[in-house]
């Protein structure tokens, strides 16, 4: 493949002007055009079938043979190859290499199918190229965010119709913002949390401008803390060590049964923390479908609790947010308006292309905590979107969500949502009624754990001490180790893998098979036809048939440890 | 044009699964694809004739009125309009009203025009749908996003190729990641500064962990900052708010007359810094073409400082990088080899679509200091990238990147940078041979600011007080925001403003037209006219034939204040 990708016809490009000029305004010669026409209609207007013919979901090659193929870290100086071919090369030799996300049985993360559509709009976004950062490259587009932007907070929030006319397009308060991503959306959510709980005050600035340690001294604390549930992303430890208050006091809180914060729990950790003194706690966090099991905290009651103290409640709906749509599953979010902020990605449930998160507030002058100024741009009382928002310069999501509402109404947003939820329920009973399998979360939403869990293993497990338990468990967790990687190399489908303490085992780890069931493809069938293949792969390994297979071959390389 | 989106056809739309699954998969019918068809064959093959046609640089209608027209916050139902509307409705009554940043008229800010194929293959990386965060979802293309990695770094650093094999496919090693923009590769770069300044010791779990107050009272110091220029990116100071340190510890040393840190200004900032004690420098950072002025730091002299104290050095090269491609210019960015990390902007000068940002570390193993993991995916020892961005979920920039440089050759790029930096310098010339303007900054890279100051106020001004030159420049400073107004608005061409401190006016802002050459299109016979333009309105202005003109009309709302 590298020589192919590498060798030919590169003596004959050479960057001059003219080339430069026609490169950047249209093909070079009907050739170029006529290839670009092909691969451009299959993607446009064939991208399921173009998806399923040119994409593998995961294939054979191991990531070692791949990646010696590259390791070319030299720039040519001339162009390596025609735009032609290096539009074929991205089809024919890259794509087949790539992970066909779209395929009904790819079940294994939160990454999909996306309506053709989408590709459409974002096209059509990437050729407007406009910057969102500044009304100066954006200018209607900056309105459309605005708009679109207040669509979601009354999806959330249902403020009324007086409250949305004073803010949709008003230039001084701000009811959310468009970010990279969830990560970008958590972080920016206790970024604000944390200067409202350090603001200034007689002789102190404010913890944004004097910082950390100044705010402590100033508010007369030694630490600062944000309380999350063990199922929390790993997203809010990372904000809690970026923004400088240590990931360590992100602290986790274990969960009931159902995957949910511990009520009792969290209210003990308040106390404890009450109780030691000097610290102050930033904010809570309620989680609307955890990326592991897809469980939804009791936001209500967090909610209580946060308002009695005065904490900042956030919600981290990236994944269940569009659940609002249904008006079928909705309560399940309730409490959610509750919330001082909330995460929904876009690139999630709303179906967008990589890469959009946001993140709305109730109050919406609270992002002024976090305003920043330019000269050049993004000036005090300026429409400039930038002013509130992490990120500087930023494409036009916001477009593509303005656009998707308009086509798919919120119906056709809850039939997917629904179709998930609904599918999810029947997959889980499907495994339950299976002998060699257990479900080990229960699905809410539309996200459930499973594990491959032999009959002959169960009644061994049921009858033995804690000894012979933990024995059985590590066996369990050996075999779905096994069985998630053969089924991930043999192509087919995919599940992904998690672990985690539940009980019964609340010193080690569970090995557990997890299934995120978003594409409207995906039919029970198609989940039954998993399952039987997954039977297969572990009667196979169990009856030795699967030893030379070479399986840990790529796993070999993904990791290191399990 | 409310009416039109929002009033016609909604009554026969309903979102059912069947209209939802045509939705999803292909055109609903042949209306709707020929009418795609049509806009999309404009757009990918047309581009530049397609935006002239159809987007306005700015335009007429005022923001107040732009933005009655998107008052509307609920979300339909059903579906408000079908695909072909939809789409329609962006082409024919948004994209009028968006910025056509890539006339060759728009010089105004660092967002220009990008070469056609960019448009295609962020259609395909969209289409394809894949997220680097983890090898599952990504496959070969975080083996290519590994090996462009290595080619930008090796541009930068140049290492040669024995480190290079050693690194690009390396699993537990990392030379730099890709973010969203130029802020999180900023907000990143002084993340790993400040982590190396404090990092774990018997006792001390490292910053990350504990956090800023607890690493305070490890270290025995009250402050950390971070050491820039004047002319340094606001997100430089917002990275100091996020991160913990205060906004107000990112201090900024002021210019020489070309623009570049004073040296001498940051040795002394640095011996009080030392001397007042109990403060810890944690970077100080270069600019390789400041987002005003495009000047380059001396580079090598902050480099020689850094060695000696120890201090992290970190370019902010997210304008000036691409440089690196030109034999003819890269020597202007001489010494940012030694930095030890660098943040290069892919939608700027690589002429990449909207969002895209990359940082480099010339220490491949650094970035474990901000390395995250989780249970599902980022598990410790395996490919996913994830475990060392700032991001999560993340889209394949580098497939295009990957892809641009194979079609462009260093030599392309170079062609597009010097004719930037050529027609800059030209630019000048021609400002300085009028006598109603002023040079106001000379560019080194292809950034430069000058402004309208009429030959009567030039003799005032040079036989005049302190006083009438401050009176003077007050006058000049009307002038240009009036001009710069009126010329936006006109709807022909754009150059941007901005203010700062200048030689001469210690104690004031200096209002300045700010020119970014970088669209290959633009050509000094087009700046001649943007001259032209400019001081006819003057003209017009001071004789009062602009009065009337409504000049303030969108600036009203733009800025409350100047």
């Amino acid at each position: 493949m590298k020589k192919r990708i590498l060798g030919q016809e590169k003596s004959q490009l050479v960057a001059d002007w003219h080339a430069l000029e026609r490169v950047f305004i249209r093909p070079e010669n009907e050739a170029t055009r006529v290839t670009l026409v092909k691969y451009m209609e299959q993607i446009l207007f064939g991208l399921h079938e173009f998806l399923n013919k040119n994409v593998g979901i995961t294939e054979e090659i191991s990531l070692k043979e791949l990646a010696k193929h590259f390791t070319d870290t030299r720039i040519g100086k001339d162009p390596e190859k025609k735009l032609k071919d290096v539009i074929t090369d991205i089809i024919k030799e890259i794509a087949p290499h790539a992970v066909n996300v779209a395929s009904p049985y790819f079940v294994g993360h939160m990454t999909s199918a996306i309506p053709f559509f989408m590709v459409h709009l974002k096209t059509i976004v990437s050729a407007l190229n406009q910057n969102v950062v500044k009304l100066e490259t954006s200018k209607v587009v900056s309105v459309i965010e605005k708009q679109v932007i207040a669509k979601i907070h009354r999806l959330i929030y249902n403020m009324g119709e007086e409250f949305y006319q004073a803010h949709v397009q008003n230039t001084t308060t701000s009811l959310g913002c468009f970010t990279e991503g969830g990560t970008a959306a958590n972080l920016t959510a206790l970024w604000v949390a944390r200067n409202a709980a350090f603001p200034p005050k007689q002789g102190f600035r404010g913890i944004e401008a004097e910082g950390i340690a100044q705010a402590f001294k100033a508010y007369d604390v030694d630490r600062a803390v944000v309380l999350v549930s063990i199922r929390a992303h790993y997203s809010l430890k990372k904000s809690g060590g970026i923004l400088g208050i240590g990931n360590q006091n992100v602290i986790a809180v274990d969960v009931d049964e159902r995957n949910k914060i511990n009520i009792d729990l969290l209210r003990q950790e308040i106390d404890r923390i009450e109780t030691s003194g000097r610290t102050r706690i930033i904010a809570i966090v309620g989680i609307a479908g955890s990326t592991e099991t897809g469980s939804v905290d009791p936001l209500e009651e967090i909610s209580a609790i946060c308002r009695k103290k005065k904490i900042h409640f956030h919600v981290d709906a990236a994944w269940g947010g569009p659940t609002l749509m249904s008006e079928k599953y909705k309560h399940l979010l309730k409490g959610i308006e509750l919330a001082d902020s909330v995460t929904i990605d876009g690139h999630k449930q709303f179906y967008m292309p990589m890469s959009c998160g946001m993140l709305y507030f109730q109050d919406p002058s609270i992002m002024d905590l976090m305003a920043y100024h330019a000269s050049y741009i993004i000036r005090p009382g300026s429409v400039d979107l930038g002013i509130k928002t992490f990120s500087g310069s930023r494409e036009a999501n916001s477009l593509i969500l303005d656009s998707a509402l308009k086509i798919m109404g919120t119906r056709g947003y809850a039939l997917l949502i629904e179709h998930g939820i609904d599918v999810a329920a029947e997959f889980a009973s499907e495994i339950e009624k299976r002998e060699n399998f257990e479900l080990v979360t229960r699905p809410e939403l539309n996200i459930l754990t499973y594990r491959v869990f032999p009959k002959s293993l169960k009644e061994a497990y049921e009858a033995g001490t804690d000894e012979i338990k933990k024995a059985v468990n590590e066996r369990l967790n050996e075999i779905n180790r096994i069985v998630q990687q053969a089924q991930r190399e043999s192509g087919n489908s995919f599940v992904s893998r998690t672990a985690f303490k539940m009980k019964g085992f609340p010193e080690e780890q569970v090995v557990v098979l997890r299934s995120v069931i978003m594409n409207p493809m995906t039919t029970i069938a198609i989940l039954k036809a998993i399952l039987d293949e997954q039977e297969k792969i572990y009667l196979d390994w169990e009856s030795g048939k699967l030893k030379n297979k070479g399986r840990f071959r790529i796993a070999d390389e993904m990791e290191k440890k399990g």
